[in-house]
């Protein structure tokens, strides 16, 4: 499913929560299908971390007649996120007030900040209320967020492989990541390709987390070419995890994937609502939450207190051989329990 | 219990499986205890991947009257291994063919390699066999390597929070590191210090293999420390991942800990023996392995070859929040545990 990358430009500042204003933000988005006439059939997507609005392209048979994005029913829109790569006002975005990149003066961002202008793309498209609205990962968060800041915004929620707020271990992760592009001295330079070893290395890591050791066991095990003649130094694992690192660098910056990160490690949906348990019960979309057996990122256990606490709520566990990385995999079980929470 | 390093200079060359020659090696060692009239009271101590020869410094309430490393009973062994930074042979040892310390120029060494030489102190101390050969995770492989390069030294073997070979998932935790070291651009330069901040973010990423989740829920949750009047960046867990990366650039240099890296990554029992389970099947200690419920580096898992294929054969599986790290916490179990197997 082809489709443009669109750019809406909103002139209005925009304060980040870090209190840092940003003159005007510009938005890159894609749409799939056609706005119906009552304005009764979007799907809004929030994507994770180093994805983009081109839904079609990095969620796999998903937007597809007959699909749980089927074009020819829903209007399905995805934008990008706020200090990201793809479009998106981020770090290599021109600051009017110095006519040069920020790189890494681009300020902290958070995942309220994503949401909130994304709702001014909403209301630019004048969408005040979607069918679903649906996110993995950091996709979740934003979702999670978005159902609490306007709770009449969406009448379906599905939240997948996400999390309340960031665990110690899950915010290590980034931490570490974070510390592996500081050590790259090129950080702080003021281009785009700069700290890129770190950020290969940052890449290897998160890797990791999204996939565990079954799913490494399962793609990764070393076959002859071991070398039969001396120490068998190099593993097939080796230059899998360097290729990532690079296919990273090729499509990514380190300012975007640090300021990411951190977003990341704030999220908190209770924060400044007087806990998750508050936050939570503020939600009034029928919600679908769905984990996945395997995933040490956000583990199953980190779905509890959603599905405690969200008022109308049904869970679901999936299996998958991948982890983490199985929401983007096991789209044939996440279509047909979409599918029936549209038509629940 | 104080000990102090001995050292044991051994003149003849030797060379790594990796084709360099050492004109010479220094091996680092402590002695606990006495070694009794017919040499029968031994127990040989293999240290894991950044500790030392003093076993009563790194393993708490182990090298005490009453327990399994009883001075008073036993003549207790611990060598620091080849590569190591604690007085071994290593990348800051001086190349008597240079006049300079190695540095990077450090040849790749192996487990076997490790073995061999500790075998030349073995030697030099009089020691033909021992009463107990005990190791967890890289000290781990040692023991088993020598257990099958020299069945007759080792009367009993327990192995610890270890596995046959070195699988994927761990081995990209290596890998991830050694890009992160790479990343760093000091990385190279002939000094002690090169590297450090390529080194902190490298203990900060081994740290999430040590300890899982669960373990980081229990010490590293936030509390009232989180701003309460702007977004909260700051988690507790950052300072923790910076504090750990800077205590171990206190006390090593990232050219050990890349070569000891490359060193796990590349163990394999069966390798140049026709397989782990042809290899293991020539072990002939009394054997006990020890794995750890929620060691996410070595789980359970990776014990099953040496429980089925070593001969006499007990298996363990022990209870632990603290995963991996949990062979230096458990001392009470595994002191038990061990002293059942020595009066087996």
């Amino acid at each position: 499913m082809e489709s443009d990358t669109q750019l809406f430009l909103s002139n209005e500042s925009f304060v980040t929560e870090s209190g840092v204003e940003l003159p005007s933000v510009t938005i890159a988005y894609h749409t799939y299908g056609k706005l119906n006439e009552d304005r009764s059939n979007v799907i809004w997507v929030c994507h994770a971390l180093t994805a983009n609005s081109e839904v079609a392209d990095w969620w796999p048979h998903t937007v597809e007649k007959g699909r749980f994005l089927d074009p020819d029913r829903y209007f399905i829109v995805c934008a990008n996120i706020l200090g990201s790569h793809y479009g998106t006002t981020g770090p290599l975005s021109v600051n009017s007030l110095t006519g040069e990149p920020y790189y890494n003066d681009f300020p902290i961002v958070s995942v309220r900040d994503m949401v909130k202008i994304h709702q001014r793309l909403a209301r630019h498209l004048g969408i005040d209320h979607v069918a679903l609205l649906i996110g993995s990962s950091l996709g979740g968060f934003q979702c999670m967020e978005w159902a609490v800041m306007e709770p009449d915004f969406a009448k379906r929620l599905v939240l997948i492989a996400t999390t309340p707020v960031s665990r110690p271990w899950a915010a290590a992760f980034n931490e570490s990541q974070r510390m592996c592009i500081e050590a790259d001295s090129t950080f702080g330079q003021r281009r785009p390709d700069a700290a890129m070893a770190g950020l290969a290395a940052a890449r290897s890591i998160a890797l990791l987390s999204y996939r565990g050791g079954r799913a490494y066991d399962l793609t990764q095990a070393d076959t002859a070419e071991r070398r039969p003649d001396g120490y068998p130094l190099k593993r097939r694992v080796h230059s899998y995890q360097r290729h990532q690192g690079d296919k990273l660098c090729n499509r990514f910056n380190a300012y975007s994937y640090y300021r990411l990160s951190q977003a990341v490690d704030a999220h908190d949906i209770g924060w400044n609502r007087g806990g998750i348990e508050k936050a939570l019960s503020t939600i009034t979309a029928k919600t679908m939450v769905i984990a996945i057996k395997g995933d040490i990122l956000f583990p199953p256990a980190d779905h509890r207190e959603l599905v405690e606490f969200i008022p109308d709520c049904r869970y679901h566990e999936i299996e998958s051989d991948f982890g983490h990385d199985g929401f983007l995999i096991e789209y044939e079980t996440l279509d047909r329990l979409i599918k029936a929470h549209m038509n629940q």
